[in-house]
Formats: structure tokens, sequence, C-alpha cells
């Protein structure tokens, strides 16, 4: 079986925390010109202090989940480019079995992989029921 | 005033086709191994020949818009990748004034840049309408 994608694994590992409460996985592998896109903020957030005040708000857990869902991840990957695209569900608490898409565009830096774009919409299955 | 970066004036281009009802603009200008992620579709949509069968159902128009805006455009670049965000809306139409986040992943290529990954969703104004 190939192993799986290094930025897979960083994905993982920044979500466990962020259903554990803790934004600052994602925040530590996102780079100071990270681009953030999702349907609640009222704008996209420009740079990684734009993105550190919008996280906060998740600090603490989200809804009661208790674990997650990351589903049929894909990896594009490039030069010193890799793109992450994966459905994620929420298990337990208030949005428990909701589906979003989550896409993330890293760039490989002298520091690792970085996430340079992060974009989350609401899927289909959750925008029908 | 700054030129408008190549990959903004082709995204333009691609959406006037798109808006007249010609959705080949978007698919001239997409790779082989495109990735293609919206709320409708029911699954990822992985590679050019799955865009095509998708763009099909789009030929001839989408519900009476006449035109389209593309608001507050952002263009990130690294080596031969470069990433536009910006919000779009269709003018005219059943879903007049309706807005989308759209993310569109660029790779340059011998034969010019080509779109790598394409995200689109549901914005925040358009959920709360």
């Amino acid at each position: 079986m190939p192993s799986e994608h290094e930025i897979l694994a960083m994905e993982r590992q920044a979500l466990e925390r962020w259903c554990k409460g803790d934004p600052l996985g994602f925040l530590e592998i996102s780079a100071p010109d990270v681009v953030y896109v999702d349907p609640y903020s009222p704008k996209r957030l420009d740079g990684w202090p734009s993105l550190k005040s919008y996280y906060e708000n998740f600090r603490g857990g989200v809804n009661g989940a208790t674990g997650f869902g990351l589903i049929d991840p894909k990896v594009q990957e490039w030069s010193d480019t890799a793109i992450l695209t994966f459905v994620f569900t929420y298990h337990g608490g208030r949005d428990d079995g909701k589906r979003w898409n989550c896409v993330e565009v890293y760039r490989r830096t002298p520091s690792g992989w970085r996430i340079m774009h992060t974009h989350w919409s609401i899927a289909q299955a959750t925008l029908a029921s």
C-alpha cells in the first residue's frame, strides 16, 4: 500500500486538533500570505493575522463534534505545489453528518509544506438536507 | 495602473463565453488532469472528460443570465502556480445577484496557463437570502 502523502497526514493532524477545539494546528502550517474562503466569513481572509483572528472564534470546539471523517482525499502535485481535495464531515454534535467540500493548496517551502489557500464550502448532501 | 494578470484575463474571457452559453472557453484552458468541485455535482469530477460531460449541461446558458460580475479578484503566484480567488455573480436571469466564491488554481505549462483545479461554492450573501 502506498504511504499517505505528507500533506494528507498534516491535514489529518490539524483536523484532529481542530476537532478538539485547538485551531493552532492549522495556523502552524499556514503561510504568512495564506488566503482563506468559506461560506460564513463575509469576505475572503487575506493573510495569517486575519486567519488567526477568525480561527479564534472556533477555539474550544465546533458545535459539540467529537470527531470527523476525511472522505475520498485526492492529491495533485507538481513542482512545489500540492492540492488536497476531500469531503469533510463532523461526527457527533449539532453538525453530525453534514458534508463539506474542502480544498487546500500547499506550497513546499524550506520549512516544509505550508497552506497557501483554504476553501471550505457546503456540499450538495448538506444543501439538500 | 498595473496590467491585469494573465490568468485573470483568461478567466474573464472564459466567463464571457460561459454566460453566452458556451462552456468550451473553460474546457480549452483546463488541464487533462483538472479536478472540479461545486455544490451541485454529487461528486468531485476528476479529469477533463468528466468535466466536459458535466459542462455540457450548461450549454446554452444559465437561467437566463445576461452577464456577470467578477468581484474583488486576488492572484497568488509562485513558481509555475497561480491561484485566482474571486466572487462571482450573475447579472439578469433567475440567479441575478446571487454570489459565488470561485477559486481557480492554474499551472503554467508549455502551452500556457491551464486550470488544474476549480472550486465553486455558494457565498454567504446567497446562503442568507
